[in-house]
């Protein structure tokens, strides 16, 4: 249990910018360029790293984020930087031999080498991958024996809170190409997952007796992560699109903090792409109409995106097929809605970025945007609580991702994917086409993310006339439905606010793991279920 | 971001106990032919386990622990089961099609096998590992082909945030074969590492404004997670054996609250093997009486044991060889000192446990055992923060502890480990013996650990007469120190309070990374800096 001393987040890629022009944005194809520019790769055990080593010239000539103490929590602003961090400066006196650290010797880590067999671009599929996959090989040492820049015997060591140098580069960079955020000073560091981030995230911006800022609908784990910490969720109305603003700012308008027993709150957590339960997708003039109410109300934005790179191609109804993938990258990446990240110039949002859907949960491995002085303070709760990710999963991720992939091939995974949902989406929908009762049951076309949101109009519910509320109704309906062996999720349990009363019946489908065949199947027994329940 | 529904730790190994006699203890030998009488492993994704699943019958027949409801926090106890929790007990229907849960389909996983090349036992070092080890296989569906009963498809997915049944069974065993507790509800469960757990403990019982009780000195980073929660440390006096358990009996019995400002303290964190930074280890007969102390004031006891294994041969001085390693497991396992576990028969100790310090820290793996009570407040809080530990260091630990070396395998690593370390620390004591200035420094020869404590006699340095403090007399011995080009830990940097002035003047020195010839190097200097310091 010896961290290593901690990150200097203050160093510096580029020394002297002085003479630079304005410099183009950093693109796919100009990364190996760029990276031929930048100080050399950190190679030693637990190296000082940040983001800055990464970014290229594009992000210097912007203006800083604003400081944002007044957000900040008690906890937050006492953390301070460890008293073992200033014996990590010495290590640099060249000849000099440290009897100083607590770190055991690479001798005794009983790894010798990893292997992992991996899809080659763009042969993506399993049976592809079997058959013609790539495998890559990790050495003990290979940085020393020239091999590669990253190698067993640091991964299996401790490292610094921000992650290894060697996979934090990739971060940064995929960061400037995918959201290239309007101010200089914005940082990524690894994270132990989004889950992770956010409970850190919700000790650094809040205090007990505070409310923090949810859609009506969420992620109920999000809300039940904040609850114990004394903290209240504040339900935002929700359309199509999801967070309403206007309505949004009209609670924190006319916030009244006597009546509700707490200060005016300054935390917001949304998920603007394929939300978690409904599907919904804030469209990009959305999230600008948002930013400006969080910027008005002086609010910090989390933006929880796991499901990001899960948009889809447009639905063309039933029956009909997808459009063909984006042609080329850059196509591709412009068809991504834009990121609160993109359009943060006061430097109010934290980016919350997951590999869960897109590689795999078990790596444990996120990241987190946001300004400096913010990624300064999550980096210090990080290093006296889960530290950092594994360094086995940050050197799987690192050869497969740098080593194997490049930002070309990472970019055709991400379009592969995009195609591989999309079809799962519309297998749903053309499920739930042929199958449900459509004047019952009401839906819109998910863009992004795994889910489907069903309404079911209540109303003609016969148990109504027996005064039944909408949560017995929705309840009666999902055991009916486990009764036809189907199991759904049921919209009551996402709502934020547990104390707000029941007023729709909704249900939650995921066509992210089901097969076609279950998914028809699921959804014809769910119809059958709907029809009786209903008399229909 | 979407973490499994929550564990259901009541899950039951053996199910109909009453007809047992009473059974002899687990023994490593025993383990094979008592898993062929336990519950087969659950091989789904993310599936409930508990420790019981696999404790042998010999746990059964004893009392239970107490429950500590009144040494809980406010947060520990308003921390309530995943909403989602209840969804998960459906998916035992047979037949049932989920659409319900948010995992994403192992189809998109993209890596096909994993690899990694081990030590085959008897042949520990990396030399003998190159030529003759053993490369361990792990296949994306070698569940499903029966190939094994942990693999890629399972581990890449979410889990619990108790761990993966697969690695917590052999968690389980091997607490048994250790430590076994006399109590009956005694509990594992993964961590992300034991710096997180300890976060994770002061969350669980601690208030802001209350003192957690440490070693006077102790491990910096523990102490500062802790301030900016509000908690104060305080420090308990220590002798060569650590910890002094009159003096901290009588702290506690004269508790002024009112003086003190805070209720009284009821969290102690200790390091009772190998401490950092003293080197002390607690013996038996110690622990035993810190235990009574903790039961006279109801506290509970964070034993921090990353160094236990690290324990070493008998010290046989000057020039001397370590005596031979343990003959045989059953040797081995009684030269160990008791832990706080094997003699908790109240269930008011946490034992953290970590791989850092004998496979590899860049694994962030760990594990902790307690009552149930606590393991279960624990992993309330895990599955809505870190969640579980990398399932690929999991699945990697699993073929190499459990698959492959078995408990024979990995307890001849250890002892290979403790030989390893023996020379080690020889090797340093011997350079210090032949290079340093006896009537300036004093230590003992450390038993466990990594960290060989010396203590300066700075009465002699010329500087007291000039009025310098003994911080002062550190400072200037340590800044020489680096101008020698040898970096060593001071003394007053692990001092618990750090509002009590420093009294002594020490030094800390690792034997752990260092080669040899460098350790002899770095002593010969620092030897050479105090005599310049001394004018000697």
């Amino acid at each position: 249990m010896s961290p290593p001393a901690a990150v200097d987040i203050e160093v510096k890629g580029v020394t002297d910018t002085s003479a630079m022009v304005v410099p183009d944005p950093l693109t796919v194809n100009g990364v190996p360029a760029w990276r031929e520019k930048m100080v050399k790769m950190p190679t030693g055990v637990a190296p000082s790293c940040s983001s800055d080593m990464w970014k290229s010239p594009a992000c210097y000539n912007k203006p800083k984020a604003k400081r944002l103490d007044q957000l900040l929590s008690t906890e937050a602003k006492a953390r301070k930087a460890s008293t073992l961090k200033a014996a990590a400066s010495y290590m640099k006196i060249p000849g000099l031999i440290s009897l100083g650290g607590g770190l055991p010797s690479s001798e005794y880590f009983p790894i010798e080498h990893l292997e992992v067999k991996v899809p080659t671009a763009p042969g993506f599929s399993p049976e592809e991958t079997q058959k013609s996959g790539t495998v890559l090989h990790g050495g003990k040492h290979d940085i020393k024996e020239g091999k590669s820049l990253y190698d067993l015997e640091i991964s299996l060591n401790y490292g610094q809170a921000t992650g290894s140098p060697q996979l934090l580069r990739y971060i940064t960079e995929h960061t400037e190409l995918i959201h290239n955020p309007p101010y200089s000073d914005w940082q990524c560091t690894l994270t132990a997952g989004s889950t992770y981030a956010w409970d850190t995230a919700l000790r650094l911006f809040t205090e007990r007796g505070d409310y923090i800022m949810m859609e009506d609908y969420t992620f109920a784990s999000a809300a039940e992560t904040a609850f114990p910490l004394g903290i209240k969720a504040l339900a935002i109305p929700m359309d199509l699109e999801g967070l309403v603003p206007e309505a949004w700012d009209e609670i924190l308008s006319n916030w009244d903090v006597k009546a509700r027993g707490a200060r005016k709150p300054h935390l917001l957590y949304t998920i603007p792409t394929g939300q978690n339960p409904t599907g919904a997708t804030q469209s990009a003039e959305r999230r600008r109409a948002i930013y400006k109410v969080a910027q008005k109300h002086d609010v910090y934005i989390v933006e929880d995106e796991p499901y990001y790179f899960l948009q889809m191609q447009p639905y063309k109804g039933e029956g009909a097929a997808a459009p063909p993938p984006p042609a080329t990258h850059d196509d591709f990446i412009k068809s991504l809605v834009p990121s609160y990240l993109s359009m943060d110039v006061d430097g109010r949002v934290c980016r919350m970025e997951s590999f869960s859907k897109v590689i795999s949960p078990g790596s444990r491995v996120g990241w987190i945007v946001a300004s400096e002085q913010i990624i300064e303070r999550f980096v210090r709760n990080f290093e006296v609580s889960a530290q950092h990710p594994s360094g086995i999963s940050q050197l799987v991720l690192y050869k497969l991702l740098d080593e194997h992939w490049g930002h070309t091939g990472y970019l055709d995974w991400l379009i592969n994917l995009r195609m591989s949902y999309t079809a799962r989406r519309d297998a749903m929908l053309h499920s739930c086409e042929k199958h449900l009762p459509r004047d019952i049951v009401q839906w819109v076309a998910p863009a992004a993310g795994m889910f489907h949101w069903m309404d079911i109009d209540f109303s003609q519910h016969p148990g109504v006339a027996a005064g039944k509320t909408p949560e017995q109704i929705e309840g009666e309906i999902f055991d009916a439905a486990i009764g036809q062996n189907v199991l759904l999720s049921r919209g009551s349990w996402f709502k934020a606010d547990k104390s707000l009363p029941i007023e729709k019946v909704s249900f939650r489908a995921t066509y992210a793991s089901a097969s076609f065949d279950q998914i028809d199947e699921a959804i014809a027994r769910f119809a059958a279920c709907l029809r009786d329940q209903f008399n229909l």
